[in-house]
Protein backbone atom coordinates (compact mmCIF):
# COMPACT_ATOMS: atom_id res chain seq x y z
CA UNK A 1 0.00 0.00 0.00
CA UNK A 2 1.16 3.81 -0.81
CA UNK A 3 1.69 5.60 2.18
CA UNK A 4 -0.09 8.63 2.64
CA UNK A 5 2.55 10.98 2.10
CA UNK A 6 6.12 10.64 0.55
CA UNK A 7 7.59 13.79 0.80
CA UNK A 8 9.19 15.87 3.61
CA UNK A 9 11.37 18.01 1.23
CA UNK A 10 11.54 21.87 2.35
CA UNK A 11 12.68 22.41 -0.95
CA UNK A 12 9.38 20.99 -2.25
CA UNK A 13 7.39 23.37 -0.30
CA UNK A 14 5.95 26.21 -1.81
CA UNK A 15 5.69 29.87 -0.72
CA UNK A 16 2.40 30.47 -1.30
CA UNK A 17 1.99 33.05 -3.81
CA UNK A 18 -1.21 35.52 -3.92
CA UNK A 19 -1.58 34.32 -7.30
CA UNK A 20 -2.17 30.94 -6.23
CA UNK A 21 -5.39 31.49 -5.30
CA UNK A 22 -6.75 27.71 -6.37
CA UNK A 23 -3.99 26.37 -3.65
CA UNK A 24 -4.50 29.09 -1.24
CA UNK A 25 -8.30 28.33 -1.12
CA UNK A 26 -7.01 24.47 -0.73
CA UNK A 27 -5.21 25.27 2.00
CA UNK A 28 -8.08 27.36 3.39
CA UNK A 29 -10.32 24.52 2.93
CA UNK A 30 -8.55 21.97 4.71
CA UNK A 31 -7.31 23.58 8.30
CA UNK A 32 -11.50 24.51 8.12
CA UNK A 33 -12.75 21.32 7.70
CA UNK A 34 -9.88 19.79 10.43
CA UNK A 35 -10.12 20.38 14.51
CA UNK A 36 -7.20 18.88 15.71
CA UNK A 37 -3.56 19.79 14.12
CA UNK A 38 -0.47 17.97 14.95
CA UNK A 39 2.25 20.21 15.61
CA UNK A 40 5.85 19.03 15.75
CA UNK A 41 8.96 20.63 17.40
CA UNK A 42 12.18 19.97 17.94
CA UNK A 43 13.75 19.04 21.72
CA UNK A 44 17.00 18.17 22.02
CA UNK A 45 17.51 17.30 18.45
CA UNK A 46 14.66 15.10 18.97
CA UNK A 47 11.32 15.99 17.10
CA UNK A 48 8.20 15.94 18.98
CA UNK A 49 4.76 15.79 17.67
CA UNK A 50 1.74 16.59 19.83
CA UNK A 51 -1.93 17.08 19.17
CA UNK A 52 -3.65 20.38 19.73
CA UNK A 53 -7.34 22.39 18.69
CA UNK A 54 -6.59 25.04 16.72
CA UNK A 55 -8.46 27.80 14.17
CA UNK A 56 -7.76 29.30 10.96
CA UNK A 57 -7.81 33.16 11.20
CA UNK A 58 -7.87 34.26 7.62
CA UNK A 59 -3.93 34.00 6.68
CA UNK A 60 -2.69 32.43 10.31
CA UNK A 61 -3.30 29.72 12.40
CA UNK A 62 -4.18 30.16 16.18
CA UNK A 63 -3.49 27.21 18.60
CA UNK A 64 -4.12 27.88 22.19
CA UNK A 65 -3.21 25.85 25.58
CA UNK A 66 -2.03 26.78 29.41
CA UNK A 67 0.71 29.22 29.79
CA UNK A 68 2.30 25.94 31.49
CA UNK A 69 2.28 23.96 28.63
CA UNK A 70 6.11 23.12 27.59
CA UNK A 71 4.65 22.92 23.86
CA UNK A 72 2.90 26.09 24.19
CA UNK A 73 5.71 28.22 25.70
CA UNK A 74 8.65 26.69 23.02
CA UNK A 75 5.87 27.85 20.16
CA UNK A 76 5.30 31.61 21.58
CA UNK A 77 9.38 31.88 21.85
CA UNK A 78 8.91 31.53 18.10
CA UNK A 79 10.64 28.00 17.80
CA UNK A 80 10.89 26.08 14.48
CA UNK A 81 7.48 24.16 13.79
CA UNK A 82 5.74 22.44 11.57
CA UNK A 83 1.34 22.28 11.66
CA UNK A 84 0.07 19.55 10.05
CA UNK A 85 -4.13 18.83 9.77
CA UNK A 86 -4.99 15.68 7.91
CA UNK A 87 -8.53 14.64 6.86
CA UNK A 88 -9.03 10.75 6.29
CA UNK A 89 -11.62 10.51 3.45
CA UNK A 90 -11.88 6.75 2.58
CA UNK A 91 -9.79 3.72 2.03
CA UNK A 92 -9.13 2.91 -1.55
CA UNK A 93 -8.58 -1.04 -1.87
CA UNK A 94 -7.08 -1.64 -5.44
CA UNK A 95 -6.71 -4.76 -6.82
CA UNK A 96 -3.58 -4.81 -5.72
CA UNK A 97 -2.38 -4.05 -2.25
CA UNK A 98 0.87 -2.09 -3.80
CA UNK A 99 -1.83 0.05 -5.63
CA UNK A 100 -4.25 0.22 -2.47
CA UNK A 101 -3.83 3.80 -0.94
CA UNK A 102 -6.63 5.98 1.69
CA UNK A 103 -7.91 9.31 0.09
CA UNK A 104 -6.94 12.02 2.79
CA UNK A 105 -6.60 16.08 2.74
CA UNK A 106 -3.62 17.40 4.44
CA UNK A 107 -1.60 20.70 4.90
CA UNK A 108 1.15 21.25 6.62
CA UNK A 109 2.88 24.48 7.72
CA UNK A 110 5.92 25.15 8.62
CA UNK A 111 7.10 28.52 10.62
CA UNK A 112 8.08 30.09 13.66
CA UNK A 113 4.98 31.31 15.45
CA UNK A 114 4.59 34.27 17.92
CA UNK A 115 2.65 34.68 21.36
CA UNK A 116 -0.76 36.45 20.50
CA UNK A 117 -1.07 39.86 22.41
CA UNK A 118 -2.64 39.94 25.85
CA UNK A 119 -5.11 42.53 24.40
CA UNK A 120 -6.02 40.70 21.40
CA UNK A 121 -6.61 37.19 23.51
CA UNK A 122 -9.97 37.36 24.09
CA UNK A 123 -10.92 37.97 19.92
CA UNK A 124 -8.68 35.07 19.17
CA UNK A 125 -10.36 32.72 21.81
CA UNK A 126 -13.38 33.65 20.02
CA UNK A 127 -12.30 33.01 16.46
CA UNK A 128 -10.95 29.52 17.84
CA UNK A 129 -14.46 28.67 19.90
CA UNK A 130 -16.04 29.68 16.59
CA UNK A 131 -14.54 26.69 14.96
CA UNK A 132 -14.55 23.99 17.33
CA UNK A 133 -17.43 24.93 18.76
CA UNK A 134 -19.97 26.72 16.37
CA UNK A 135 -22.69 28.84 18.26
CA UNK A 136 -21.05 28.55 22.05
CA UNK A 137 -19.64 31.85 22.13
CA UNK A 138 -22.81 33.70 23.27
CA UNK A 139 -23.65 31.12 25.54
CA UNK A 140 -20.65 30.45 27.57
CA UNK A 141 -19.54 31.83 30.78
CA UNK A 142 -17.28 34.64 29.56
CA UNK A 143 -14.19 34.49 30.85
CA UNK A 144 -12.48 35.46 33.56
CA UNK A 145 -9.42 37.46 34.12
CA UNK A 146 -7.14 34.61 35.96
CA UNK A 147 -8.55 32.16 32.65
CA UNK A 148 -7.29 34.47 29.98
CA UNK A 149 -4.12 35.44 32.37
CA UNK A 150 -3.53 31.50 32.15
CA UNK A 151 -4.24 30.61 28.64
CA UNK A 152 -1.30 31.01 26.06
CA UNK A 153 -2.61 31.77 22.31
CA UNK A 154 0.11 31.50 19.61
CA UNK A 155 0.00 32.64 16.12
CA UNK A 156 1.96 31.46 12.83
CA UNK A 157 1.30 32.40 9.41
CA UNK A 158 0.59 30.59 6.15
CA UNK A 159 3.48 32.06 4.32
CA UNK A 160 5.26 28.15 4.48
CA UNK A 161 2.42 25.84 3.64
CA UNK A 162 1.59 22.99 1.72
CA UNK A 163 -1.58 21.19 0.48
CA UNK A 164 -1.72 17.44 -0.71
CA UNK A 165 -4.87 15.57 -1.52
CA UNK A 166 -5.51 12.43 -2.61
CA UNK A 167 -8.98 11.46 -3.79
CA UNK A 168 -11.27 9.27 -6.50
CA UNK A 169 -11.47 5.37 -7.17
CA UNK A 170 -8.37 3.10 -7.06
CA UNK A 171 -6.08 3.49 -9.62
CA UNK A 172 -5.59 -0.34 -10.76
CA UNK A 173 -3.27 -1.22 -13.30
CA UNK A 174 -4.37 -2.42 -16.69
CA UNK A 175 -3.10 -5.95 -16.49
CA UNK A 176 -5.18 -6.27 -13.03
CA UNK A 177 -8.84 -5.58 -15.00
CA UNK A 178 -9.43 -9.19 -14.88
CA UNK A 179 -8.13 -9.65 -10.82
CA UNK A 180 -11.83 -11.15 -9.48
CA UNK A 181 -11.84 -9.09 -6.18
CA UNK A 182 -13.98 -6.20 -5.69
CA UNK A 183 -12.06 -2.67 -6.52
CA UNK A 184 -13.62 0.28 -4.54
CA UNK A 185 -13.44 2.89 -2.16
CA UNK A 186 -14.65 2.69 1.58
CA UNK A 187 -15.20 6.36 2.66
CA UNK A 188 -14.55 7.34 6.01
CA UNK A 189 -15.66 10.44 8.04
CA UNK A 190 -15.71 11.90 11.55
CA UNK A 191 -19.06 11.85 12.70
CA UNK A 192 -21.08 13.04 15.63
CA UNK A 193 -23.06 11.17 17.76
CA UNK A 194 -26.39 11.58 19.95
CA UNK A 195 -25.38 14.30 22.65
CA UNK A 196 -24.82 13.33 26.70
CA UNK A 197 -26.02 16.12 28.45
CA UNK A 198 -24.35 16.55 31.86
CA UNK A 199 -27.24 18.90 33.54
CA UNK A 200 -30.73 19.30 32.76
CA UNK A 201 -30.41 22.02 29.82
CA UNK A 202 -32.00 21.04 26.63
CA UNK A 203 -29.44 20.46 23.95
CA UNK A 204 -28.84 23.80 22.51
CA UNK A 205 -29.71 23.77 18.49
CA UNK A 206 -25.87 24.86 18.00
CA UNK A 207 -24.99 21.14 18.91
CA UNK A 208 -28.36 19.25 17.80
CA UNK A 209 -27.71 20.38 14.39
CA UNK A 210 -23.78 18.68 14.77
CA UNK A 211 -25.25 15.50 14.81
CA UNK A 212 -28.77 15.12 12.99
CA UNK B 1 -10.61 25.89 26.06
CA UNK B 2 -8.06 23.69 26.95
CA UNK B 3 -5.52 22.37 24.09
CA UNK B 4 -5.43 18.41 23.73
CA UNK B 5 -2.21 17.71 25.32
CA UNK B 6 0.12 20.76 27.05
CA UNK B 7 3.41 18.38 27.50
CA UNK B 8 6.48 17.54 25.39
CA UNK B 9 9.24 17.15 27.58
CA UNK B 10 11.24 13.93 27.26
CA UNK B 11 11.21 13.69 31.06
CA UNK B 12 8.26 12.91 31.30
CA UNK B 13 7.60 9.72 29.24
CA UNK B 14 7.86 6.78 30.98
CA UNK B 15 10.19 3.94 29.35
CA UNK B 16 7.44 1.53 29.97
CA UNK B 17 7.96 -0.94 32.08
CA UNK B 18 7.21 -4.53 31.51
CA UNK B 19 5.06 -4.73 34.93
CA UNK B 20 3.10 -1.65 33.84
CA UNK B 21 0.45 -3.95 31.62
CA UNK B 22 -2.64 -1.66 31.78
CA UNK B 23 -0.48 1.30 30.50
CA UNK B 24 0.85 -0.61 27.55
CA UNK B 25 -2.44 -2.81 26.88
CA UNK B 26 -3.34 1.24 26.62
CA UNK B 27 -0.37 2.00 24.18
CA UNK B 28 -1.86 -1.33 22.11
CA UNK B 29 -5.18 0.21 22.48
CA UNK B 30 -5.05 3.40 20.88
CA UNK B 31 -2.34 2.51 18.32
CA UNK B 32 -4.98 -0.61 16.89
CA UNK B 33 -7.72 1.56 17.10
CA UNK B 34 -5.56 4.33 14.48
CA UNK B 35 -5.74 4.16 11.01
CA UNK B 36 -3.44 7.08 10.25
CA UNK B 37 0.04 8.13 12.17
CA UNK B 38 1.93 11.60 12.47
CA UNK B 39 5.35 10.92 12.05
CA UNK B 40 7.66 13.56 13.22
CA UNK B 41 11.30 14.22 11.42
CA UNK B 42 13.89 16.63 11.71
CA UNK B 43 15.94 17.80 8.91
CA UNK B 44 17.75 21.11 9.09
CA UNK B 45 16.57 21.69 12.31
CA UNK B 46 13.22 22.13 11.24
CA UNK B 47 10.91 19.54 12.34
CA UNK B 48 8.40 17.87 9.44
CA UNK B 49 5.26 15.98 10.37
CA UNK B 50 3.86 13.98 7.96
CA UNK B 51 0.84 11.79 8.30
CA UNK B 52 1.40 7.65 7.09
CA UNK B 53 -0.32 4.74 7.36
CA UNK B 54 1.12 2.39 9.91
CA UNK B 55 0.39 -1.21 12.05
CA UNK B 56 1.43 -2.24 15.23
CA UNK B 57 2.93 -5.59 15.11
CA UNK B 58 3.12 -6.74 18.66
CA UNK B 59 5.82 -4.53 20.23
CA UNK B 60 6.69 -2.56 17.57
CA UNK B 61 4.85 0.18 14.48
CA UNK B 62 5.36 -1.04 11.55
CA UNK B 63 5.17 2.28 8.59
CA UNK B 64 5.56 1.75 5.29
CA UNK B 65 6.22 3.49 1.74
CA UNK B 66 7.74 3.87 -1.19
CA UNK B 67 12.00 3.27 -1.72
CA UNK B 68 11.75 6.92 -3.17
CA UNK B 69 9.95 8.35 -0.34
CA UNK B 70 12.26 11.31 1.37
CA UNK B 71 10.29 10.35 4.49
CA UNK B 72 10.66 6.76 4.78
CA UNK B 73 14.78 6.64 3.31
CA UNK B 74 14.81 9.11 6.58
CA UNK B 75 13.19 6.33 8.79
CA UNK B 76 14.81 3.56 7.51
CA UNK B 77 18.39 5.48 7.93
CA UNK B 78 17.48 5.94 11.68
CA UNK B 79 17.03 9.23 12.19
CA UNK B 80 15.49 10.61 15.52
CA UNK B 81 11.56 10.34 15.17
CA UNK B 82 8.15 10.31 16.56
CA UNK B 83 5.69 8.36 16.02
CA UNK B 84 2.32 10.22 17.53
CA UNK B 85 -1.43 8.03 16.94
CA UNK B 86 -4.52 10.41 17.68
CA UNK B 87 -8.41 9.72 18.12
CA UNK B 88 -10.41 12.10 18.58
CA UNK B 89 -13.88 11.28 20.48
CA UNK B 90 -15.53 13.70 21.29
CA UNK B 91 -15.69 17.99 21.88
CA UNK B 92 -16.44 18.75 25.99
CA UNK B 93 -18.56 21.65 26.17
CA UNK B 94 -18.18 22.98 29.60
CA UNK B 95 -20.21 26.04 31.04
CA UNK B 96 -16.81 27.87 30.21
CA UNK B 97 -14.61 27.91 27.39
CA UNK B 98 -11.83 27.84 29.46
CA UNK B 99 -13.20 24.77 30.75
CA UNK B 100 -14.47 23.00 27.28
CA UNK B 101 -12.20 20.65 26.20
CA UNK B 102 -11.93 17.53 23.51
CA UNK B 103 -11.98 14.07 24.61
CA UNK B 104 -9.50 12.06 22.85
CA UNK B 105 -7.13 9.28 23.37
CA UNK B 106 -3.27 9.80 22.09
CA UNK B 107 -0.06 7.85 21.87
CA UNK B 108 2.94 9.21 21.31
CA UNK B 109 6.10 7.21 20.48
CA UNK B 110 9.51 8.36 20.33
CA UNK B 111 12.80 6.24 19.19
CA UNK B 112 14.78 5.53 15.88
CA UNK B 113 13.45 3.18 13.47
CA UNK B 114 15.31 0.87 11.04
CA UNK B 115 14.41 -0.92 7.81
CA UNK B 116 12.58 -4.17 7.59
CA UNK B 117 14.56 -6.68 6.06
CA UNK B 118 14.17 -8.11 2.34
CA UNK B 119 13.61 -11.34 3.59
CA UNK B 120 10.32 -10.07 6.29
CA UNK B 121 8.78 -7.80 4.05
CA UNK B 122 5.71 -9.76 2.67
CA UNK B 123 5.04 -10.73 6.33
CA UNK B 124 5.21 -6.91 6.95
CA UNK B 125 3.44 -6.12 4.97
CA UNK B 126 0.39 -8.77 5.40
CA UNK B 127 0.44 -7.09 9.44
CA UNK B 128 -0.15 -3.65 7.86
CA UNK B 129 -2.79 -5.16 5.44
CA UNK B 130 -4.48 -7.10 8.11
CA UNK B 131 -4.75 -3.54 10.47
CA UNK B 132 -5.70 -0.93 7.41
CA UNK B 133 -8.11 -3.66 4.98
CA UNK B 134 -8.92 -6.36 7.13
CA UNK B 135 -9.90 -9.41 5.02
CA UNK B 136 -8.51 -8.11 2.23
CA UNK B 137 -4.92 -9.87 2.40
CA UNK B 138 -6.49 -13.46 0.91
CA UNK B 139 -8.29 -11.69 -2.12
CA UNK B 140 -5.72 -9.11 -3.23
CA UNK B 141 -3.59 -9.97 -6.25
CA UNK B 142 -0.13 -10.91 -4.38
CA UNK B 143 2.71 -8.85 -4.54
CA UNK B 144 5.36 -8.60 -7.46
CA UNK B 145 8.84 -8.49 -6.74
CA UNK B 146 9.30 -5.03 -8.20
CA UNK B 147 6.26 -3.95 -6.27
CA UNK B 148 8.13 -5.49 -2.71
CA UNK B 149 11.58 -4.37 -4.24
CA UNK B 150 9.72 -0.43 -4.71
CA UNK B 151 8.02 -0.88 -1.07
CA UNK B 152 10.28 0.54 2.14
CA UNK B 153 9.04 -1.09 5.77
CA UNK B 154 10.27 0.50 8.33
CA UNK B 155 9.80 -0.63 12.39
CA UNK B 156 10.47 1.28 15.25
CA UNK B 157 9.78 -0.68 18.73
CA UNK B 158 7.28 1.04 21.50
CA UNK B 159 10.13 0.58 24.40
CA UNK B 160 9.49 4.58 24.82
CA UNK B 161 5.96 5.82 24.92
CA UNK B 162 3.76 7.52 26.48
CA UNK B 163 -0.54 7.28 26.09
CA UNK B 164 -2.92 10.28 26.77
CA UNK B 165 -6.59 9.78 27.16
CA UNK B 166 -9.59 12.26 28.30
CA UNK B 167 -12.59 11.56 28.70
CA UNK B 168 -16.36 11.67 30.64
CA UNK B 169 -17.93 14.46 31.09
CA UNK B 170 -16.97 18.00 31.43
CA UNK B 171 -15.47 19.44 34.69
CA UNK B 172 -17.49 22.80 35.18
CA UNK B 173 -16.58 25.07 37.72
CA UNK B 174 -18.77 24.45 41.27
CA UNK B 175 -19.69 28.23 40.75
CA UNK B 176 -20.42 27.79 37.37
CA UNK B 177 -23.18 25.22 38.52
CA UNK B 178 -26.06 27.62 37.88
CA UNK B 179 -24.83 29.24 34.76
CA UNK B 180 -27.63 28.53 32.31
CA UNK B 181 -26.14 27.19 29.23
CA UNK B 182 -26.34 23.36 28.76
CA UNK B 183 -22.70 21.58 29.45
CA UNK B 184 -22.29 17.96 28.29
CA UNK B 185 -19.87 15.69 25.36
CA UNK B 186 -20.94 15.65 21.54
CA UNK B 187 -19.25 12.44 21.00
CA UNK B 188 -17.06 11.97 17.45
CA UNK B 189 -15.96 8.84 15.91
CA UNK B 190 -14.87 7.61 12.29
CA UNK B 191 -17.75 6.37 10.70
CA UNK B 192 -17.48 4.03 7.56
CA UNK B 193 -19.59 5.30 4.62
CA UNK B 194 -21.56 2.92 1.69
CA UNK B 195 -18.70 1.40 -0.03
CA UNK B 196 -18.36 3.13 -3.89
CA UNK B 197 -17.72 0.29 -6.23
CA UNK B 198 -15.13 1.06 -9.18
CA UNK B 199 -15.85 -2.55 -10.60
CA UNK B 200 -18.58 -4.94 -11.02
CA UNK B 201 -17.37 -7.55 -8.69
CA UNK B 202 -19.79 -7.38 -5.41
CA UNK B 203 -18.55 -5.60 -2.64
CA UNK B 204 -17.00 -8.11 -0.25
CA UNK B 205 -18.19 -8.86 3.62
CA UNK B 206 -15.34 -7.48 4.94
CA UNK B 207 -15.99 -4.33 3.08
CA UNK B 208 -19.47 -3.99 3.86
CA UNK B 209 -19.61 -5.37 7.79
CA UNK B 210 -17.37 -2.47 8.26
CA UNK B 211 -19.73 0.54 7.66
CA UNK B 212 -23.10 -1.85 8.11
Amino acid sequence: MDALLGATARTRLRRLPEKATTERRALYDVLDAGLVAHVGLVDGHHPFVVPCGYARDRDRILLHGSTGSRMMRSLAAGRAACVTVTILDGLVYAKSLFNSSMNYRSAMVLGRAGAVAEEDKEAALHVIADHLMPGRWADARPALPRELAGTLIVAMTLDEASVKISDGPPDDDAEDADWPAWSGVLPLALQPGRPQSADGHTVPDYVEARWR
